[in-house]
């Protein structure tokens, strides 16, 4: 087992003396394939084109110094004291109108629960709704986050195909019956429908009901994660699944992608029964959620223009993923991949007879990082597929990493070329033998 | 149920339809009763006793939000964005000489997880360690928080006597074996060495290398939570366990108490195998600490004597606990308790025949608020004592505090010994018939 501290080098215990004492469900924690990187993949001369960081060079620090000063010289006897485990009343009351920006407009202050960064929110909803053995159906490939909270909770993950418009609402179905046929208890649908990570595809507006009308009918609560539904490069927000249906779905957003991640702040709303042991979990897990990190984003809302600000991340990914896109055209026009509508990701799909797992170490070596497909399905499927981000690098360093990439990848396939021809070989001597 | 906000009234969900979706787990979910409390205790007319908020009224918040706008101009890009799930490695480096005080000197920045305040380090330890059905041996009265999570995880919680010199060595050896001749995993002995929440006492110096031998004898983790353990009011620091033993005690500590909580920043020390599963489920809890949260803390610790604070608290709160001892001298000659040496509570054992849980509305009525000693035990016990925090009110409210609750506890004496007299003459007139 490797360690998941991206800043020391993965280091194996051996002799531990609790060896025999560890939970059954610590079996299943391993470091993600994508924070075992990140000490390489961080050093200044590789382009990452692997990280999921948003880009902050744009945050006008001086003047949110200002403001957080004041904040903390007037409130800090309640910034720094113990809050409520459903988290700032004044934060609740905030998410409001960047939740109306999506359709949800029926929600009150009571239906929202502030957790520690959307990671503790689907840790959450698993531990409230899932014993071992149960299965959850989401998409493959899948959030590489959620797979890991879902395999700590020894749940079944089941895969349900997507394509250009998102999840096969059929598929859905047809996946429910089986796993209730095999006799499974299925618990909850996990859907990113935005902008997806990693395959950067939506779900279409006309799939939507659908797809709820099918949970409704099977009594399958949908768990909709939504970091990136406010980044649409196109000007058009999609309305989501929580805005169509209050009863069934649980909506998680964030302001990691909208403001910034270093606060761990963002949110849920739940129906009512199944919100109130959110916030019994929360409480247990965490006891309540930080006032400074909360109050620093009501600071930031009611001080700032932040939909000025998302405007403006919008415009500046929109144009890395045009760097991305095009660069893809002209360096790499024998893969193919698709172009995404919003968010932070390119999800490519390699030549055959290519391994973007086997494939890393070289690309690091040549001073690019992505992440291999294989971290976004629990399957061992997505060797012909690897993500690329397009969020933190410049528009010039996106290019230079695409550059490198291809260079990576010519040498491969010449190389399994040249494999190929012995293979072929091998194969004629055999017949003839 | 009912719910954990303290800004709303408890409310009852009926018809939930997910009433049968739940995990099993979420079924020992349940409002702490110090939770449920907040809404009336925190009224201003209320002198509260109950909660365990510490004081910051002389916290330097002026120089703090200088330093806090100058951190954020210069790092801002760092401290808004994600960071290590293990914890930032600056502060990883400042905790080391906050343990020294208490004789850890042999840890590393390496052997240390930053947690999301200690009631996430521990959800952690027991999540990594702890399967359904396995026994946590620990102190009665225990701290809530750790019951909660205990039973979250769906753990047996077996009682260890404690005296005045706290845990007793016998009593857990004889604990850990009776649980084995039942078949049951002993994983590991929770403890609150120092100051305990909510007895008051501190385990003798002398017991705690018995207790340590015992431990290793019969390969017992030692969960040391010393969340109070600089708050001594002596000048005296006692020797943490893991100073005397890194290999079989997971250390935590906090800074809620020496600092302020509103940050939820926490730290655990463990040995390498379990410290590398606790940073896998802290990223799978949570992806990572709040960097915002912990910059916050390594300025404070940077720029300020912290040390000094420390200093200032021991004095504020011994004040608040002589306060406190003076006023129960005075208005509750009747009822026992200790004197703690440090911490924030005082437990108070109530005369015969009054039930600290039944009292507490009538308390409330008077107009001040403890915590029943009953929520600190998962079996019932406890109606007998009280829980009297001191941390919080001035000397001033303390004394009008214990005046009104004597009021409270006279009247109930009152009642009680009309209810003997009427209960004896219905004996006597049953004898009768």
């Amino acid at each position: 087992m490797t360690t998941a501290n991206p800043n020391t080098a993965p280091t194996v215990i051996s002799n531990d003396p609790w060896f025999d004492s560890y939970a059954h469900r610590a079996e299943s924690m391993r470091a993600s394939e994508i924070r075992a990187l990140f000490a390489v993949a961080s050093r200044p001369e590789v382009v990452s084109l692997a990280g999921g960081m948003p880009y902050l060079g744009r945050m006008p620090f001086a003047e949110l110094s200002e403001q957080l000063a004041r904040m903390l010289r007037e409130q800090g006897e309640v910034a720094w004291q113990y809050g409520s485990a459903q988290g700032d009343p004044h934060l609740r009351e905030d998410v409001l109108p960047i939740m109306a920006l999506e359709g949800i407009t029926d929600a009150q202050p009571d239906d929202v629960v502030i957790t520690n960064g959307s990671q503790s929110g689907l840790d959450l909803i698993t531990r409230i709704m899932c014993d071992p053995g149960d299965v959850i159906l989401a998409e493959a490939p899948n959030y590489v986050g959620a797979l890991g909270v879902f395999q700590s909770f020894q749940v079944d993950v089941v895969n349900v195909t997507m394509d250009a418009d998102g999840l096969i609402p059929e598929a859905f179905e047809e996946a429910v019956q089986a796993q209730r046929r095999a006799g499974k208890h299925v618990k909850m649908l996990y859907t990113v429908p935005n902008f997806h990570n990693p395959a950067g595809v939506t779900m279409s507006v006309e799939r939507r009901p659908r797809i709820l009308e099918i949970a409704r009918r099977l009594h399958v609560l949908i768990v909709e994660d939504n970091p990136y539904g406010l980044l649409g490069f196109d000007g058009r927000t999609y309305p989501a699944l929580r805005s169509m249906d209050a009863q069934n779905v649980v909506y998680l957003s964030s302001f990691s992608k909208i403001i910034a991640p270093g606060m761990r702040v963002a949110w849920m709303v739940a129906p009512p029964g199944i919100r109130q042991k959110l916030v019994l979990a929360n409480e247990s897990a965490i006891l309540c959620p930080s006032n400074m990190s909360q109050m620093t984003v009501t600071t930031y809302l009611d001080h700032f223009d932040w939909q000025a600000r998302i405007e403006d991340y919008r415009s500046m990914y929109r144009e890395r993923r045009d760097a991305m896109d095009s660069a893809l055209h002209e360096y790499l026009p024998t893969c193919s991949w698709n172009k995404p509508k919003g968010g932070f990701y390119t999800w490519l799909k390699i030549p055959k007879g290519l391994d973007a797992k086997a494939m890393l170490p070289r690309a690091i070596t040549a001073k690019v990082a992505y992440v291999s497909g294989t971290a976004f399905y629990n399957d061992g499927q997505g060797a012909d597929h690897m993500r690329l981000s397009f969020c933190y690098p410049t528009p010039e360093r996106i290019r230079e990493g695409v550059r490198r990439l291809a260079g990576v990848i010519d040498r491969e396939l010449d190389t399994v070329s040249l494999f190929d021809t012995d293979e072929g070989m091998d194969a004629q001597q055999e017949e003839q033998r």
